[in-house]
This record gives structure tokens, sequence and C-alpha cells, in this order.
């Protein structure tokens, strides 16, 4: 392994693991823990839940792995507040979400090469990436891999 | 900048800017906010701060960049949970730590080249790296840049 293809598989690698500490705390909630609230008046677990998933949604075509998914969820985890939006999925269906929608992150990461996440993202231009190379696809990764620590801090405050 | 260069300065990229969002929040605060729990019988933000620098300090002997310079925090901070130490020290106090620590370890970052990171950390054996080359200095790196956003989420849901 070069140092090159080394720390690239350690990007990844740290993006795995984060998903995994949240799929085991979010799969396991039953339906009433989901409308825990991480402290009160904040957010419930369900919003982050739908929030992460609308997010990593979202990665697909910044990374060029394709058009997203699933931007129904926006309205209700991601334009919106937690609670401005009655109607959300069950646990269930958005247990499906996450792992149809990070299965697929995933395949596209076991594509690509140091150089592919070297690249610009895609909404970066030519010209701007040129003045920050930075702006690449693996900042996308790092950032929402802190983003998943983030929110998955916060929900650990709800559990028993 | 080679693919390699790029993506190593990317990831310590991604490192300053969760520090520097820690460092937003936690250098604002009062004597008195920094003894707010987060959520009700949590930790309280000067725990989270204390804990930060605790494992950032840490991070010095794992990444082969000399002793770490802060051992003493570890009572209060590290290896006890918050309230079991009634002495701790002032904001001021923990500003000052968390910037010596903080810059120490961004000079050592400055230094690396990307075989420097792909090398392993000091807490694995030779052996062991060899069957798992992810256990490199890398992997620190990005496990302590979710782990800031893991507590900067917490810490959030305290703030007005």
């Amino acid at each position: 392994m070069t140092p090159e293809q080394s720390i690239v598989a350690s990007a990844v690698h740290a993006w795995k693991l984060n998903l995994e500490r949240a799929d085991k705390f979010f799969s396991g909630l039953s339906e009433q823990q989901l409308l825990t609230e991480v402290a009160p008046a904040k957010n419930r677990l369900i919003y982050l839940w739908g929030h992460l998933i609308a997010v990593h949604d979202g990665m697909m075509p910044l990374l060029g792995l394709g058009e997203r998914l699933h931007a129904e969820l926006d309205a209700a985890f991601l334009t919106g507040a937690d609670k401005t939006v009655a109607d959300l999925p069950s646990g269930a269906e958005l247990k499906r979400l996450w792992d149809e929608v990070n299965e697929r992150l995933l395949t596209g990461f076991g594509r690509f090469t140091a150089a592919d996440w070297a690249q610009r993202h895609s909404v970066v231009s030519d010209q701007d990436f040129a003045a920050n190379p930075l702006r690449n696809r693996l900042a996308i990764l790092l950032s929402r891999t802190a983003h998943v620590a983030y929110h998955l801090g916060q929900a650990q405050l709800a559990h028993k």
C-alpha cells in the first residue's frame, strides 16, 4: 500500500466508523424513542436521523456520484426545523433510506482513486478550485464525517 | 499540488476548521457559562473543553511529536467524570492550555509528509501495523477531528 492509498483508505475508514456508530445508535431505537428530544426544546432523534440521511443524499451530486435519490426528505429534515412537518417517515422507513443512501455512497467511494478524491467537488468552479485546491471531494467526505459525529454527540445525550 | 499533497492538506485543514469552531465557542464563554451543563445532569462545558485539551495533549506521543505537556489534566477531564474534581482551572487558564497544545500539534503537522502520515502511530506494533496499515497517524488525526465535532455538537446545545 502506498502512502497515498493508505491515506485515502484511512479517510474512507473514518467515514465508515462514524456511520457504523450512528447506525448502531439510530437503528436500535423504537418509534417512541425516536420522538425523544436530545435536550429540552432541542431536536428530536428522528429529526437528526432524517437530517443525516438528507445530507448524505446530497453528497452524491457533490461528489459526481449521480443525482440525489431522496430530495423529498429536505422539507422535513433539512430546509425546515424539527416539528414543522407533522407527517414523518417511520423508523423502519428511515432505516431503509439510511442504508440505501449510505450503501450507494460507499460503492462510489470504493471506485475513487486518490486522484479522484483530490478532484474539485461539483459546486466549486474550475477557477475557484485552481485558487484553492483544498475544495476537493475529500474535503466533502471529511466535512460530512465530522457532521455525523457532531449530531451523534447530541443524539447520545438522549440515551438512557 | 499532487493528489497526495492535496489529500493530506485537506485532512489537516478539516482538523483546523473543527478546532477553530471549538475555539470560537469555548473561548467566548464566561466563567459562569463554563459551568452550564449541555443537558440536564450531563457534562458541563468546562469539562468538555478540558477533556478536548487532555485528549489533544495525548496526541503528541501517539504521533511521535514528543511527550505530553499536561498530563495533570487527566484526573479532572479524562480518567474521571465531570464534577468528581472540585478544583478546576479557570477559563483563562484553559484557553492558555488549549492554545499551547493545539499550536504545538499544528507545528508538528506542518512538518509531516504524506509518508509520515501513513506511518504507524506509536501504540500499534510493527506486526499489527503490517496486518492493518490503516492504524496510521492519519487515522489518529481523523478520529480526533470527529471527537472535537462530537463534543462541539453537545456543547452547542448549551448555547443561548
